[in-house]
């Protein structure tokens, strides 16, 4: 699609922005809104959340300038591979993640049942977040750390009770996740339950990015390569049409539970060829570097040290 | 303790604000606070979290303002009664809340293991959280709504890998918390383990307040009176004595985990004496009133509708 264009919050002179991004290089936003748009925004946003707020009408804004103003993309542009990327939104109200939400991985753990209706658990935005390029520390806790490509959506409206008919209108966009695990704590299966909290959400358990895509350049959620690497070599190539509950779905779900906010961060579950599933199981160790991506979300870099 | 104060964030005009309160007489923050004081914290702060940002230092300040200007507590107080309570913090980074953690509950649920170390579930800050006197709507997906009453820690300080011995000097104070549970979703008991979102995230569950008070007045944790009652009955008459893991531990263990940082709230765990574990149980029903209220911390009512 030749209109299409990425978002993504990056480091700039003293602190974040946000620039644009389409075909290998990208501008500052500021670039390309004129003096209205900046006082509405409050001035030039440090990361996507001002435009999450009001995505309907951002959605539609950024469109007429990029429209109208193509020819000034050349003279502002930098190549997006010199980016450092930091994560999309820096302190999103909730992040929400799908468990046990893919046949091929519900399969190769073994998860005792494929669940009757979306499982969730929430992890700590402001401590497990990492942009691509972050490195994040296996912590001597874990001596089973794990990585778990997901789909991420990303709330562009204010919901409650959404119809699963009309559940991807509230959606802003996509983008990438790596749910970082521990697996320690689910290879015991406490009676009480799994720990979701010691499972994942150590510090730095979130990386996500780079970009943030429009939901409308995405096109049909259901319909995405995931795939997975680890130093090089494939562990996860699957597609979201293999999820239990898709996109609609569990936004459904969820907005029956808690009211869905802008900005609002759902990672949706992650398919077959996690290292705990493996025969033998693969953990991550210190100079590992993991890389994903799904469908045109650009590639989402992790260190582990 | 004759200096003895808590806070509380009120209704005020046109938005909220702090408010002092001693022997059920409020002040505004500000008419305790000089120019000087007012410029660090931004103005006015319109919940706790800019004096949480820098608790040692304001812990200090607020000692020394309220020593100074004891006089004109008089001529600004408004009776306590009168104020309109909301979340201490509007928007707290985290809300951790800490399962199976008095002895007596577990023998009443009954939960099938005393836990081994403390075990934990997040909550949903943004949704969750409602001030003292605020109606929680009883959500028609849950036949099984209860109460918990539960000592809240109120983190002031960021910190990572905290000793038990001296995790106490990184709380900032402590309030109520009613952790309000749908229970349909543990009597099922689903094979993969509790659903901790559909139990305790449903909009208001998280009734909070009304005060907060610094932890120099709490004095011992572990020794303090948990009292809940619904339309005038007790129902939970117990002690912090009965934790199994005291809040020292809780925060040593968390901290392991994530990093802990100023504002960040974890409710401790709830004693004997809920809904569920009662003979027949008990369910909350529009039009009931739950009051709860431990040590010194004021009295959190809440009305279901």
């Amino acid at each position: 699609m030749s209109e299409a264009y990425r978002l993504a919050t990056v480091e700039g002179d003293g602190g974040s922005r946000v620039v644009v991004e389409r075909k290998g290089l990208a501008v500052p936003l500021t670039a390309l809104l004129e003096p209205d748009d900046l006082a509405r925004l409050g001035g030039a946003p440090k990361d996507l959340m001002p435009l999450l707020e009001e995505w309907p009408h951002w959605s539609a804004r950024l469109a007429e300038r990029m429209a109208g103003k193509a020819d000034r993309f050349g003279d502002a542009a930098i190549p997006a591979d010199t980016l450092s990327f930091l994560p999309p939104i820096a302190l999103p109200r909730k992040l929400i993640c799908i468990g046990a939400n893919y046949h091929d991985h519900i399969a190769e753990m073994p998860i005792p049942i494929v669940p009757t209706y979306p499982y969730s658990f929430l992890m700590s935005p402001s401590t497990t977040l990492r942009g691509s390029g972050a490195a994040v520390e296996k912590p001597s806790m874990t001596r089973m750390m794990d990585w778990e490509a997901e789909l991420a959506v990303v709330i562009g409206l204010r919901c409650r009770d959404v119809p699963e008919e009309s559940a991807l209108t509230v959606v802003a966009g996509y983008t990438n996740f790596n749910d970082l695990s521990a697996r320690d704590w689910i290879a015991s299966r406490p009676p009480i339950g799994v720990d979701w909290v010691q499972h994942k959400n150590f510090d730095g358990f979130g990386p996500i990015g780079p970009y943030f895509e429009p939901a409308k350049f995405t096109g049909d959620p259901q319909a995405l390569p995931v795939r997975l690497s680890v130093n090089g070599v494939t562990k996860q190539d699957s597609s979201t049409a293999q999820m239990v509950f898709g996109v609609a779905a569990v936004i459904a779900h969820l907005s029956r539970i808690m009211t869905l906010e802008p900005g609002d961060i759902i990672a949706t579950g992650t398919p077959a060829g996690v290292g705990h599933g493996r025969q033998p199981p693969e953990y991550l160790q210190p100079g590992d570097e993991v890389r994903m991506e799904i469908g045109n979300l650009g590639e989402l870099v992790t260190p582990i040290v």
